[in-house]
């Protein structure tokens, strides 16, 4: 046992410090399917003061912390490496406040989402980052890599939601800063530093987020389009005719919605025929806005703007067009081996984008289908390649971001960087920038003991 | 001639490099009232490139730099002190294009915001920022403050709408990192550095800015109510009605509606009796949103809980009710010295804030009216105390601050610090938060010549 680790079994207690056996298996890896490794130890603090003392001997000791939430990131951030210990937050856990005058939720890093939603949903208010994982990821897990989900278009990233957090540096300090006002310009808004940087400047161990109020009712669609241009005519239509109350703008290219259709049980394309794209459209609201919908949909394809559009007429209606989005969660279950990708690219390169790759893997791995779907309304495109063999990832990763590259796209639009694609950062960042993100990793992180190695290592 | 002059003038030409009578008064000093102060040169770049020639020599010479956009800063941060250059952007000017499928607009940073609200507009969107200054205030300096403005409740701050900036850092690096898309994991968002930093970490040189479709009609009441909770009450239920499309929601207090009307001319308060406290609310829509507007303001009367309401049936009466709102820029001209504030604070200690204050001061100041409106929607509060003496202005500051600091709120919400507001960061901010920033500041600008003092000097 290292002094480090006597040091935190002496300031913690020997319970919130487990080695060998006692580390359950679950903390030895994240959900990427990065290889596991089990942690030096793994502790487990119920306080940011414990939090505080243990990065202080961290600190001295100059032993490496792996952070972990609700290990469900997809990128290898929360795996531990060689000679990592793993801090979990998950006894870090708790709501604090539902404010419903200020409209805000002041909650624990490891409180699961869900519980953060529930509490929110109790006071009558909507938190409304909202995404699959919701029963197992945490808040601090979210805020650390600047989550996204279903309802971006509408409220924006895990960023924007975020009003105020408490964080604990490398070092150990505490930087309580639980802002509850949506405008303060006084000084520095540190607190940018810290969502989305993967938990490599400083760790979550509060946050105040913003809250809205809960609209009833929603009007859904699935509308059948015949093309890329098409779809982005008719987002800008949505966007314009509904303004602040579109919730869900989902493009489902044909190759996907096929291959869930043949290769899923009990998911069926409500349509007759096939046709190039469709988009899973949704606006909240109650019978004004159903109407206002309905009438929007009609007039569009009376102008041949959309090919068709199925309108859901009950919750069990909505349900069967969200299915077809949600059975991707089923493909790794489908296939062994899958290369997937969590990729931005501005609308206008999306078209030629797809077209370019298409032909690039079919060139080098013929027969491979490429999956495509995502949230076009924020300009994030899922893809996945079902393949053959493992080696052949790789292959598709170098074409897939290449060609990011060329269009200005980004690597990774919700998941992060984790030690996945860090060799794929310079595809979306100059060398200028990676150049400041280590001078800033160096200057608030100089001895490197925080998720070392994870997006800029 | 300082060496440092000497090297501007060649690398630049002299043109670019004026100083004495050739620098225009206007370069003395922003709007803030701060002491104006003829900068040693006045340089305007009309190119990244020559910005970051400039700061190579700056950062060489340890030449300290006041930058300037549109000079409407109300801080002092761009009113030139003891031995700075001041650089000016107003040459980096224009709009580089407005793509419509991204819905993104990229501009040079002294391009006037209402040039670019123009741009925007003719491409048939909207770049939702607006503040008063819209005519001389630049992108430049927008982002630089993280400028708030009219629309805030809807779109958020400046920061919500920059996608993407190109910076040069304090040595001349230039940063380009035009990001056109919502959503962008790859690694730290470092743009969050430079917006709302006041110029102190780099120097904004181009952005990309979200646009939004442009929605046509605008529906505008003033609503007459009873108190403070009152208001709280009828925002909570605008926002659940109107959700993503209420754009507007203005809290006026009699006591400065009472004073606009009778100082200013042509301004009248619509209703036949007074009441407490008064809200402009506004949503953008058509005749189903008019109607919808109506019945809901119709059903919260009936309903008792709204005292009464004026809804604007032409633009004529919107513009009437606005004007109510406007006077405050005659506010100036009235009163010789007055004491001016820009604080946020949560919503549940606004009241008590209010009568605590008013008390103070009429403690200490007997007689001084106490002027209070602002973006309650925001929780943006703006007071004016119209002062007989200039020597009673600290008074006021300080004691406005204090009650500020003990309710957790923001001595500045949207105006920012510069050089005006520094010794009340601390009423805001902790000192491990200022640590941290004073960390930031000396690692990007390790010496100290970009806008030294402001924000945390």
């Amino acid at each position: 046992m290292t002094d480090a680790l006597r040091q935190l079994q002496e300031a913690l207690g020997p319970e919130r410090v487990l080695t060998g056996a006692a580390v359950s298996e679950k903390h030895h890896a994240d959900s990427s399917g990065e290889a596991p490794c089990p942690p030096l130890a793994l502790v487990r603090p119920s306080s940011t003061d414990e939090v505080s003392r243990i990065m202080q001997i961290c600190h001295r000791a100059q032993q490496k912390v792996a952070l972990q939430g609700g290990l469900t990131g997809l990128c290898g951030g929360a795996t531990p490496q060689q000679d990592e210990i793993a801090l979990s937050l998950e006894r870090l856990s708790g709501v604090e406040e539902v404010d419903r005058d200020s409209m805000t939720l002041t909650v624990r890093a490891g409180t699961p989402l869900q519980t953060a939603q529930e509490a929110a949903a109790a006071a009558g208010l909507l938190l409304p980052l909202d995404l699959g994982a919701r029963g197992a990821c945490t808040i601090g897990g979210n805020i650390a890599t600047n989550a996204g989900g279903n309802e971006v278009i509408r409220y924006g990233m895990t960023r924007n939601l975020t009003l105020g957090l408490e964080v604990v540096l490398a070092d150990g300090t505490v930087i309580t800063a639980l802002n509850k006002m949506l405008k303060n310009n006084a000084g520095y808004d540190l607190k940018h530093l810290f969502i989305g940087s993967e938990g490599t400047l400083g760790i979550v161990t509060r946050a105040t987020l913003r809250l809205f109020p809960r609209q009833e009712g929603r009007c859904a669609a699935l509308v059948a389009l015949g093309d890329f241009a098409d779809a982005v005519d008719f987002l800008r239509l949505m966007k314009r005719e509904f303004g602040g109350s579109l919730n869900a703008f989902e493009a489902l290219w044909d190759g996907y919605c096929n291959y869930i259709v043949d290769h899923v049980a009990n998911i069926r394309n409500p349509f007759d025929e096939r046709h190039p794209l469709y988009a899973l459209t949704e606006t909240r609201g109650g019978e004004a806005e159903q109407a206002r919908f309905e009438k929007t949909l009609a007039e569009a394809l009376e102008a041949g703007r959309i090919r068709d559009a199925v309108i859901c007429k009950s919750e069990r209606e909505r349900k069967a067009i969200w299915a077809l989005r949600e059975g991707v969660a089923e493909i790794p279950q489908l296939v062994q081996h899958n290369a997937n990708f969590d990729v931005s690219l501005p609308l206008n390169k999306m078209a030629a984008f797809l077209r370019r790759l298409e032909e690039e893997v079919e060139t080098v791995l013929p027969g491979t289908p490429m999956l495509a779907f995502g949230h076009l309304g924020d300009g994030n495109l899922h893809l996945i390649f079902p393949l053959q063999r493992q080696a052949d990832k790789k292959t598709v990763y170098d074409l897939v971001y290449q060609q990011v590259g060329l269009n200005h796209g980004s690597v990774s639009a919700e998941h992060g960087i984790g030690m996945q694609k860090r060799a794929y950062l310079r595809e979306s960042r100059s060398p200028e920038e990676i150049a400041l993100m280590k001078l800033l990793k160096q200057t608030m992180d100089p001895k490197g003991i925080l998720n070392p190695g994870r997006v800029i290592g």
